[in-house]
């Protein structure tokens, strides 16, 4: 998801950005990744026996900056500052609530974030890494968090929730990790990459492979791909949105425009409007991370070893699925799926929805929506 | 939209490609084309006073062949042969139905369709046209067709009708020459190409002009850019489906296969499934093609000169539109914004739907569905 619109607005919360260090990690594929570094955050304060943490997972273009500001004088908020602070939904006077940047997190050049991908260094070579970076997968970010939980002497969490790509590092939480989660919030989410979900996302790839300068991804002694990275972030916009707003935000909008009427090489308005947007995120992004971001999500499935529907048998926790009613990206039949595959493996799910004109980009957005169920959620017991 | 599907089926109708020459034609932009020719095809027999005349105005992909074959030994039948026929809905044995390849076909390399476009050679310059072709619009579509039935002795149609891109001529016909038009049928349609769906399409253009193969559209002496046209079309096959059929159309689908898990560089079955019917498409058509296409259906506006509102008032027609109700290209709002400013307008407006798994392509592949809506409407009297 890519989030076009910057929450502006007052919070309570001022948090800042920690790093975290993993000397050697192991990824689920069986590599190895030197120093690996992540940024993270935190909101609320840790209670005595660590059992109040709720882990917040990031979308595909976010980062662990969920909520609050760095500063005072910070114009934007977090992306889910709406239901995470003191006396919302996610209430941070009781909740510990922290947040980890991915690996091969999408805001690769904001200095905001700390992460690591093929835009690093490679410690064994002193270069960047390109495609010799492995593969990661969604329990790959997983285990990150897992790490940096343990390295603060948690052993369980309260609760974790997440939109779109974060729903996905959710409900792996509480598949791979059942003793850990005894509740389980996806908002916009899925429980697999289906067919669909897997071609879908290839599309966003394309563009990037097709620019000459990517140079099968060698190209960070010369000139980066803004081209095609530019072109990746204008469908991946467009396809996290839904025609209403789309045309609410063109209002002036005529299909018979004269600079594309007279002429092949020019663009309609709404072309560089679209453009514009996404040249701009791409001076802070990285071609080469969003195409890892891109197969992560592809190659998800919730516990990583077996068929949706026997996995979730394995699950421990309460979940809550909210789709959003108009998502083009993640439609509401893939969190229906992993809904009824829990139901089915006889746990405890409840189904949420979102109802707006954003369409994917509703699971942030128009969060607010979700506030009350997600509090009452939080007040259940533990199975 | 793109055809994957040949309908392999008995047909009682054969026909054959008969060619068309315009000798000097203006575009609606003021720019001239030598030379014009195009392809059609007709089936049943014009009558006496040449008042049994139906137009099918063909999709994006298409091609005049509506309907039959051109040998008792042809596999495949023409796209939408389940309507059109001896008995069918659109019956032969009463009606002179008639088609025409459009000016920039898509098929441009098949040898039963005839177009002139960015592919053809300029008889100013004995060398293709390439970005020298001037921009054509739907209009000219339509003026083309025109040109050919006047040819024929015909001053007016007994009715038009066409799927996607076709839908677009058909209400083009019915606004700008509301005399000749006193029925029009519009399947998976829209009155116009909204800001949504003008980016939408941007999205097709844009690896084919990623792809350093493309030299700003001046590839015929050299290799064309079929990496960019092949990723071009795989995201059109994609955006003509919805999730039901596509995922069950790959059913071994597994999301985390061993090779993409392994390799950035390899890609999951279905995106080669996907890529590989795309590649053999890319075969007969043409980049360049594909961009003028994209370009003409980005600047439809049905009448080309006001809102849609105020061009509806001056449609004669008695319509009929048929979205597909899991269309994500033309999604139903489009045809039902368009059905509706007829009735504000005072017209006699029908809508009807088609229910099925493959999204827009449902407006072809099911639009026998819709055969007796069609069927029905066409023994309505005139307006």
């Amino acid at each position: 998801m890519f989030l076009i619109i910057p929450q502006v607005q007052a919070s309570d919360l001022i948090t800042h950005k920690q790093r975290f260090e993993i000397p050697e990690f192991t990824t689920f594929g069986g590599k190895t990744i030197k120093q690996l570094q992540v940024g993270w955050e935190s909101y609320g304060e840790l209670n005595a026996d660590k059992s109040n943490v709720i882990l917040i997972t990031h979308f595909f273009s976010g980062s662990s900056h969920a909520a609050g500001k760095y500063a005072p004088s910070d114009e934007a908020v977090g992306y889910w500052d709406a239901i995470i602070g003191p006396g919302k939904a996610i209430d941070t006077r009781r909740f510990f609530v922290l947040s980890v940047d991915t690996l091969v997190n999408f805001n690769v050049h904001d200095p905001k974030v700390i992460t690591t991908g093929p835009a690093s260094i490679n410690p064994d070579t002193g270069k960047p890494w390109g495609l010799d970076f492995p593969v990661v997968t969604i329990r790959d970010f997983v285990n990150v968090q897992k790490a940096l939980l343990e390295s603060l002497g948690i052993q369980s969490l309260y609760a974790v929730a997440g939109a779109s790509m974060g729903s996905m590092q959710a409900l792996e939480w509480a598949t791979a990790y059942p003793d850990w989660v005894p509740r389980m919030i996806s908002v916009i989410g899925a429980g697999q990459s289906d067919a669909w979900t897997v071609a879908a996302l290839e599309h966003w790839a394309q563009p990037i492979k097709l620019d000459p300068n990517w140079q099968q991804g060698n190209y960070y002694a010369g000139e980066p791909p803004m081209a095609g990275l530019t072109a990746a972030l204008m469908l991946l916009t467009q396809q996290a949105l839904y025609p209403d707003f789309f045309n609410q935000s063109n209002p002036d909008h005529n299909p018979l425009e004269a600079a594309p009427l007279n002429d092949i090489r020019q663009s309609h308005q709404v072309v560089n409007w679209l453009r514009d947007m996404a040249a701009t995120r791409a001076t802070i992004t990285d071609a080469n991370h969003m195409l890892y971001l891109i197969r992560a999500s592809q190659l998800f499935l919730a516990g990583q070893d077996k068929p949706l529907a026997q996995a979730m048998q394995q699950v421990k926790a309460r979940t809550l699925f909210i789709p959003a009613s108009h998502d083009l990206l993640l439609m509401p039949y893939l969190a229906k799926q992993a809904h009824q595959a829990l139901l089915k493996a006889g746990k405890t799910s409840n189904l949420g929805l979102i109802v707006g004109p954003m369409g994917h980009l509703d699971g942030v957005t128009n969060i607010s929506q979700a506030a009350e169920d997600i509090q009452a959620f939080l007040t259940q017991e533990a199975l």
